[in-house]
């Protein structure tokens, strides 16, 4: 009887999936009903029920391995960790009893409308920062997730507030969050020449370079950089990247500002600001799935440079998981993926046309804060469906956080459609869409090929060739007949097999 | 090796804490991180997989078998207990479309705010009945209790609002719910003789009895009947009962149909409603912890009798926990029956202070949908008081249900008091004073002596005996001298001691 001395290690080997992988554990002890233990046995040190991350070693874990960082962790876990529903009880009725019966209520109707949403909405966010479902991730605490999640509710119900006004209403309802909004943007003037070195300027013949040397230069740098961590797949990230800019082209003839010169779409953007950005987030993608995860709390670490390292380490991830996306090794997998990129790419053009059609200037702090909003739950987004696509017998649901990023991009397309339905049906150029039938014929006829045509092909073959060798050589064993497959397989379904088979 | 066979049995005995166990299990597998089967292995048919409680006997569960029933459960799982996530979002995204796009929307402002309004809560609810925290409920279905895990959210934040309102514009919002409301209420006059035998009425000299067999006898009755299935304890629903009895004597200065007769109050209320109520309630409450708990999947019975039994025990819980509260045991657990108790008191309270203050009519169907409201998230929040009062270690978090109960109870009342702190300041005869006063100082007493003087008295008790076994007798064996206590204890504690040592 191992269990109680690898209970009772200060180091225990766990992987990192807290929350989720509890739920589906599989119980590896005996089922007898009897009584566990004497009293006394019960009443040894329990230290390693502090952390419930510290004691989940299930099988499952054990086979998600070859992609999933090892975590150590000592299962140490501090006031901070602790959680709080009492105590935020407790300083809520204090807040409310203070605001709403010491205060005197002022007369102005419309301001306490304005003060009893947003009293609202703060206290669905202390309900939910305590109470919500944790998600995926736990650094730095895990209540900054749930923070994150209850905010898409809010911004999601607030999107659905605003699909069902008018257009108007709903223009002139940006004025109770800012007066300086609901009013038409001017029009601009994207127009130029897009000559690289422009000889009629004596001044500065390279001034059109200069001119897009802008704060957008190191935005799209970091975007970029976020969004490789999110994708965490270098070929994803390109493919999304350039598919971009081609959708830049095709709509240009409805947003004036997608209309840029070519070296600004292919060497400024694709190959300069996102490519650099994507490298710098490959090398770190490759130093987290690296680094050694070992989480030892903050008094059990000696010296203070330690402890300061703890500290900043404790804004790094919990654990690591590379993302092998596999589109090629089955039609799920591949439609998810094709999926993935349409919603992605949605929701990168929604950022321009919510503008646009709320006529929210494109310096307004709420364009700012929506971006921060999308870093902050894109990357849980994405690792919730990576999961659910990856494994759909152990995370059954599609997670929340995707489910409320998904909920949101439809709702925000919908507004920008509802809103604007002239912009989005002015008709499209013949030649873009001559460009956009024959991608889609080609994406198509691929996937015809790949997982219908040849699949009947190969099991054509694979039943010629085992006929064969029943008939030539009859002593021979036949080990791997029955799987065999053709060799020199792409990376993208390698390991697809193995991991299949894995017991869910 | 028992392992794989004791998984592949189609009966697995498991406890009935689905979710929050699965948290804080100990997994008494081994931790070693090799590979832990061929492939082969990890192809077996994985049946326990597809019900999450199948699997769930950690040594936890186990020692709490004394106060939780046993429950038998085959582990079949069929579409309805399947997460619909997708699928759901897949729907609104189709009702969106439809509602907001297809249809034209109103020119009216005020309607399409409401429409905005209502559609912003039916999203929520979309999105917390498929992706809300799970609570200790299963039956009928978990999303059951979601839903009103959402209401409840919907409700307080409903609650909030109102809150930040004047008085005046307070009352006039319930008319957007319903325009009959927001109309201050008639006086009434609750005056009248007592005698249960009137000879002044030559008609019908009972009339006094037959006027309070109203439509409130069978309410009193499956009220008390639904409350003692949520406390699950005839001492502390007595106690409750009684109190209020008192409070109505004591609050009828303040509202008018608190006046009662006497016997109106302890015959026909505490004897007769509530008292056979608690009986009934009882009588269910010991036929749910003696009842076997066996869970078969409707396909694998074989008769259709079978069949249509299954169908109905669906409607009953999962498994059953006995409350066995403990008041006395120690000062944690007394102070939170008191909190119990006394919450319990302020929410019956506000049923009848809100409908004075928010001018609600007592037969409006609001009154009716938030008493089925309380029915519903009652126990669900009890339940979830119990497990954390019991074992704060095991549940390190008030549960979600009980956070939201206390802060609408909380709500409830500072809304009472805002809107009419007139009505709530009303001087308190003087002899209801003396009253309280008594009772408080009487309770603070048996708090001091019980927790406070009695143990000194029993350690200095103890020690002196000690002291004389020691000098007395030298080569008599003390087994349990360290921990005796006074014998005959009541059934209060009774219990406790060894439930406390208990590996949490």
């Amino acid at each position: 009887m191992t269990k109680p001395d690898s209970k009772r290690s200060s180091v225990a080997l766990v992987t990192g999936k807290p929350a989720n992988a509890a739920e589906e554990q599989v119980n590896n002890g005996s089922s007898d009903p009897s009584v566990s233990g004497s009293p006394h046995h019960a009443l040894t040190p329990a230290t390693p029920t502090k952390h419930k991350s510290a004691k989940q070693v299930s099988r499952d874990n054990l086979s998600r391995r070859n992609t999933e960082s090892e975590v150590f962790d000592d299962g140490t876990n501090t006031f901070f960790w602790r959680a709080h529903t009492v105590t935020v009880l407790f300083i809520l009725t204090c807040v409310l009893v203070y605001v709403t019966l010491l205060e005197e209520t002022p007369q102005d109707t419309t301001y306490n409308t304005k003060r009893g949403i947003v009293a609202s909405i703060l206290v669905f966010l202390c309900f939910g920062v305590t109470q919500a479902k944790d998600g995926p991730f736990t650094r730095p605490h895990p209540a900054y997730w749930r923070f994150w999640l209850c905010v898409s509710v809010v911004y999601e119900l607030f999107l659905i507030f605003v699909l069902f006004q008018t257009v108007r209403d709903g223009r002139q309802f940006m004025k109770y969050i800012d007066p300086k909004l609901g009013v038409a943007l001017p029009e601009r003037d994207y127009g130029g020449n897009c000559l690289i070195y422009d000889p009629g300027n004596t001044t500065d013949p390279w001034h059109n370079i200069w001119d897009k040397m802008d704060g957008f230069v190191p935005a799209h740098f970091l975007g970029w950089y976020i969004k490789t961590l999110v994708i965490r797949d270098w070929w994803m990230c390109m493919i999304i990247s350039v598919m971009f800019e081609f959708l830049e082209y095709s709509l240009e003839h409805q947003l004036p500002n997608f209309s840029e010169c070519w070296w600004d779409h292919w060497i400024m953007d694709v190959l300069v600001c996102n490519g650099l950005g994507i490298y710098a987030g490959m090398k770190t993608l490759g130093w987290l799935s690296m680094k050694p995860y070992q989480w030892q709390g903050l008094w059990n670490i000696p010296t203070y440079k330690g402890k300061i390292k703890r500290m900043a380490f404790q804004f790094t991830p919990y654990s690591w998981v590379k993302f092998e996306w596999k589109p090629a090794s089955n039609l799920r997998r591949w439609l998810a993926v094709l999926g993935i990129i349409f919603m992605f790419l949605l929701a990168e053009l929604n950022t321009f046309y919510l503008k646009f059609v709320l006529w929210m200037p494109p310096e307004h702090y709420l364009v700012l804060l929506r971006l921060v909003f999308f870093v902050n739950v894109g990357g849980v987004a994405m690792r919730e469906i990576y999961d659910f696509m990856d494994d759909p017998k152990f995370y059954r649901k599609l997670g929340q956080q995707a489910w409320l990023v998904a909920a949101i991009t439809v709702t925000e397309f919908l507004i920008v459609v509802k809103y604007d339905p002239r912009t989005i049906m002015l008709p499209i150029p013949f030649f873009v869409t001559q460009c956009w039938f024959l991608g889609i014929v080609l994406i198509l006829s691929w996937t015809l090929w790949r997982f219908f045509i040849r699949d009947i092909t190969l099991r054509y073959k694979d039943a010629r060739r085992r006929k064969q060798e029943v008939t030539g050589d009859c002593g021979r064993p036949h080990g791997n007949g029955g799987t065999a497959t053709p060799s020199g397989r792409s990376k993208l379904n390698g390991i697809s097999e193995s991991l299949r088979h894995r017991k869910s």
